[in-house]
């Protein structure tokens, strides 16, 4: 088994009401691979600038995350600046710099292509079904997507997702892509459109699932430090395919558990600014969480 | 064990996107009692006015629910006319005749006097304290309330938090109360002010629980078809406190229990307009639907 996610490497500035924070590690690839890096070895692509310090690759590989796919470009790394609202539900984004991360054009390294499982973070669908045609058998591709291309290159995408095993989106982007105001009635509406199975993001309120096997509704872990929301999307998505890519059990149960783990991750994920949080838990930490989580959800 | 409920009994007139029906049977005390009647046999205190049809009643006692409370008064009945927002969510009130629930004074029948498990469905604090007085022994309190009291009636309401041992309330009306968005930490907030317990209602979200054992948060059940949502919280409230009165054990798992057949309630209250599909439904499909809601939650 073997990961590859394909996405953004990012400096982020963030200021929310507990506190703030300058150029600290982020993009989508940054958290995926960090939180996936719990479950198994992630092969991560991705393009940096000449700015992007050595120690960030080397925290990265002190995962055991393989950083052969993360290239670097002349000129600088993606920079986003925001600041979230008081509930730390909505956000304004002050500044966005694409830099290098404007003109990616992601290349899988030779080894990378035979990975069998794949996510295709947050990104234009043209540029997800370019990485798909790069990897050789994939057993399960998952992809983020988001209102702008909904909105902007809804044929582009409708057209990648009949090829998608797994979409992941949050509940504005599913009303969005669907027309649906009930959520059970929009991510049935999502499965339509080629998609095995559809998890639905509600932030603070869970996610649900919709498979073969139907509806499965979770909350999210009740978290009383929400210190810095960014990245608990991807930490969720990270924690879902780095546990997939870990357990090769027959279905049914094994996408519920990955979404428990996705859970876990990204409730440790907003417990601090960037990538803080995660970089102090351990594995065991984790599976302490999940069994006090599934404790929780017991009657 | 036995249960009394003081609450109202209105007609509600109610336009969602699904539907419309005119003078419907609803009110917190009917739904809770008739959501609580597949547990027990709650006894209801309320007042009607002149116009409320004998039939009324006799469907009340069908579920053996204890009538000898419902006082009839010169005048006519409570009266709402509500419509839903495409989302179903939010509503307008379009009219409100309070009537002969204006001037409510509710007097406890000698024989309810000595019931076990109170719930105090929405209402002024000042007149819950004094239904609370009337009750011997109550070994289990239940207060519902909301912004109207919390903005108008706050001193009132705190100081009959302390001799509750549950309060029941929405995830707004909890920011409000205690001036916290985070919902954790609103509900140990609320827990501070004097309730053993506290359950906060989000919706086509879920609740939460707030209690010595900690926080426990489950999701909404997931229901595709939702025609009328009025009438679901006191559905959820029936379903808890009508399961508490029927089950003796020693915590912890009951107070969740509950919650968990207060939830099943609920989705099946909002599968139809006013009483309609709590009329249809039995024990028996409420404990399957709690076995699939337990299947659902387990990974």
């Amino acid at each position: 088994m073997s990961l590859v996610v394909v996405g953004s490497i990012a400096f982020d500035s963030i200021e929310t009401p507990h506190g703030k924070v300058d150029d600290a590690l982020g993009g989508s690839a940054s958290f995926f691979s960090y939180a996936a890096s719990f479950f198994t070895t992630p092969r991560l692509v991705g393009v940096v600038g000449e700015d992007f310090p050595e120690a960030n690759r080397k925290l990265l590989e002190s995962r055991r995350i393989d950083t052969s796919g993360l290239v670097t470009q002349p000129g600088k790394t993606f920079r986003w600046k925001g600041r979230y609202h008081e509930d730390m539900n909505t956000r304004d984004t002050l500044e966005v710099h694409l830099n290098v991360f404007g003109t990616f054009n992601p290349v899988l390294p030779e080894a990378f292509r035979d990975s069998t499982h794949v996510f295709l973070a947050n990104g234009s669908p043209v540029l997800q079904a370019k990485v798909l045609e790069q990897v050789r058998k994939p057993k399960l591709v998952m992809a983020d997507t988001m209102d702008l291309w909904i909105e902007t290159q809804r044929d582009e995408l409708l057209k990648l997702l009949p090829r998608l095993h797994g979409l992941l989106l949050n509940d504005s982007e599913a009303r969005l892509l669907t027309d649906q105001d009930n959520m059970i009635k929009a991510g049935q509406a999502v499965r339509k459109l080629g998609p095995k199975f559809v998890i639905i993001k509600k932030g603070e309120h869970g996610a649900m699932l919709f498979s073969d096997d139907g509806v499965f509704v979770i909350p999210a872990y009740p978290t009383e430090e929400v210190l810095d929301p960014t990245g608990a999307g991807d930490s969720f998505a990270g924690g879902i395919m780095g546990y997939l890519d870990s357990d090769d059990s027959p279905p049914p149960g094994r996408l519920r558990r990955a979404m428990a783990y996705g859970t876990v991750l990204a409730s440790l994920a907003v417990e601090g600014f960037g990538l803080d949080r995660l970089k102090q838990t351990r594995r065991e930490e984790i599976d302490e969480r999940l069994e006090w989580y599934r404790t929780m959800l017991a009657f």
